[in-house]
């Protein structure tokens, strides 16, 4: 575990191949932790992490929030309703205002492609970029990979195909540079009109329809936005669900589904392929917990073998 | 305290008087806890508490919350404003997203009858309901019959009216239910279209008029909701509080005045009552976090010894 | 440190100019606990603070969660969205609800000016006025004389023009009252229709011009609301910007310049102000939460001295 972490993470690639690998070994013992009755280490006793969400988002704030809770860090969530954000102030000050709290990490969230590259530049906090429009959002990426390395052992060679609306993905930019970062042959899949062209600069094969998807190992299916469809991207929910629809019928044996969440039953995803034992979708939500976790407690502890419990 | 407890707590039918006696008795020792300068035990010490409320509560969600930190437990609390419901999630993913972050209790409000019986289908974590639509909300049930028990040492025999809108308050059957086990006399009192008909099935009579309160020991009024008016179920705030308003001059001499709040002052109250030393609502929300911190307790940890303090 | 404490803190007048200096006297010691890896002393575990918030504010309670949490408090807050509030529950009702759980301290904001007084009538718990109306802002003078204590070591004779929006500024209110008790000469700048007549009696001078300004050691420069442009107080928010923003040729060698924050740049502030190290602002935000933890901790805690770390 000789790879070194980098002062922020506000892109997969600001992780190399080791980067990855020492971020996922820790997330292993923090899965071990997880198992234990006291589910909490206390690596961040007494110091602060600050979650500055401007999008509001379930999964991705309640997971911070957990991973910082049980490293034992004291936390102070910030969302854009009912705060200062609501009364214009700039994300530079709004920043500003948080770092002299003087917190160890500052998660953020927000709706515009960049703000995290930002808020490293106004801050001596760690960042670590919770999302940040179309550009990226490398804690799900991480855990992808973390689901997929327990599930393959190994990424190498592992073909995966990502379906859906790339155009406006994150988690599909962030998973392309992480899966082939890893060794895996990526292909992404979806209308034409949402497959931003030169996407296989990012290291991927593409195809606008379903053909050849049989021989992937991986089915990653992204959300569809409701909101694509007045923006006319795709004509319909329906029309869209009837060309690239993840149905049970449509998995040949041994693949695996994933979804980054929250799923629109019946739109990118049939039900049954939800509900079924090859969608890995808990299990993503469930190792989102240990990287973010491991995350923070690479970026903030680094290398000091993992305190005994509290 | 042999009595059984449930997997989960939906309905207060969950819990025979055995049961229901244990968590009061339960509760009495959190109210001793409660009295000293920390407030708090490490029962729940690494373990997660999760609060998924889909209407908005000041009183039921701080009570969860304080009872979950006074147990030493880490409280990941998600409301439907600012959250993935908003992205019209099923209740069934948003349950399972947060079951995959191991949570010991997922505590659950929703306006939906029979969604806290749903959430347990879909999750190992314990359930409790905190209130779903007119259905049920067994710990305020509880935390009533605590607040009596003290009183009056019993609720065996103790006549007790129920007065106001039965027909869409939860709190209302599950007080039936709860009172009625635990020996005491019901009645339930309102206009004859805020009444159910066949409420006397839960063991309860019913009446159209105050007529007769006098002899009651206990006056439990309910909350008179604004959106009863628009839906014609009565002419006029004030023409309900003419005839059902509980003001001083309605209470005869040792009778005891309760409120399951937030009260409308004026409406179904009068604000000389609720300020009298009739009124038990104080005590009622003391008892609140006393019998949430005894539900979590002897579902999560069970008969082991109250551990000493932290 | 003989001087005794309020039982609330309603307003500075609380304080008497031994109380303030008490105050910040243990507020230098969080600061230097702050500079510590633990961040945080055990001094309120297992006691609970209360914030009850019925207007937005990040910086506001962010730093008062902060503060209960760096003293091992456990920390409930109550926005006015979500919560019995929009239920049209009254003040008093909420505040009882509140205090049957027992908390420690209650921190009230409200847009009333003397809800932090009526609060105070009606719990056991101490109050903190953590913003009131237009009435008073005492945490905010606090810091903001904390502040100036660094930096001059005293406030005796410094002179210190408070520029903007007095009429409609608790932090004005507040911060005329502390800097004149502490010795400093104060005279607050605007325009005639935002400066209170009669304001001197407060013990200030008052101008309507920044003539003179060059004599300032410290420019306290105050927020100006846009819902004042169209209440017509000013006729614009450019002109009022022409007039009276404090840009970076106005300010004489040695001036230091303040805000209480959120700022609205280039209205009262030119950013490169904002952007200088003439701006303690950053300064004020730090102090925001030793100061506060100061409050709480010399209200709830009193003389002992500072227990060691937990």
């Amino acid at each position: 575990m000789s790879a070194l972490m980098p002062r922020h993470l506000v892109s997969i690639d600001d992780l190399d191949r080791d980067g990855i690998e020492r971020v996922l070994d820790r997330a292993e013992t923090f899965a071990e932790v997880s198992g234990r009755e006291i589910k909490k280490v206390p690596a961040l006793r007494g110091r602060t992490v600050v979650n500055l969400f401007y999008e509001s988002s379930t999964r991705t704030l309640s997971s911070f929030e957990l991973a910082a809770k049980r490293l034992s860090a004291d936390v102070v969530s910030v969302r854009s309703a009912g705060s200062s954000v609501d009364k214009g102030e700039s994300l530079k000050d709004t920043v500003r205002t948080l770092s002299a709290y003087d917190p160890a990490a500052i998660v953020i969230r927000s709706p515009h492609a960049g703000a995290a590259q930002l808020v490293a530049r106004w801050t001596d906090a760690a960042v670590v970029n919770a999302g940040d429009g179309k550009h990226e959002h490398p804690t799900q990426a991480l855990l992808d990979v973390f689901t997929l390395r327990r599930r393959f052992g190994s990424l190498d060679d592992l073909r995966i195909w990502i379906v859906g609306d790339v155009a406006h993905s994150r988690v599909a930019r962030s998973d392309i540079l992480a899966f082939a970062r890893m060794g895996a042959a990526v292909t992404v899949c979806g209308p034409p009109t949402l497959i931003p062209r030169g996407i296989e600069t990012l290291g991927c094969e593409s195809s606008a329809t379903l053909d050849g998807i049989e021989e992937a190992d991986v089915v990653y299916v992204l959300r569809m936005q409701q909101e694509r469809m007045t923006q006319a991207f795709v004509p319909s929910l329906r029309e869209y669900a009837d060309v690239y629809q993840i149905g049970p019928t449509r998995l040949s044996s041994g693949q695996v589904v994933m979804h980054p969440g929250p799923v629109n039953r019946g739109v990118e995803l049939a039900s049954a392929t939800i509900d079924s034992d090859r969608a890995l979708i808990s299990e993503q939500v469930k190792a989102g917990v240990w990287v973010r976790m491991a995350v923070l407690y690479e970026m903030l502890v680094g290398s000091p073998v993992l305190a005994a419990v509290a």
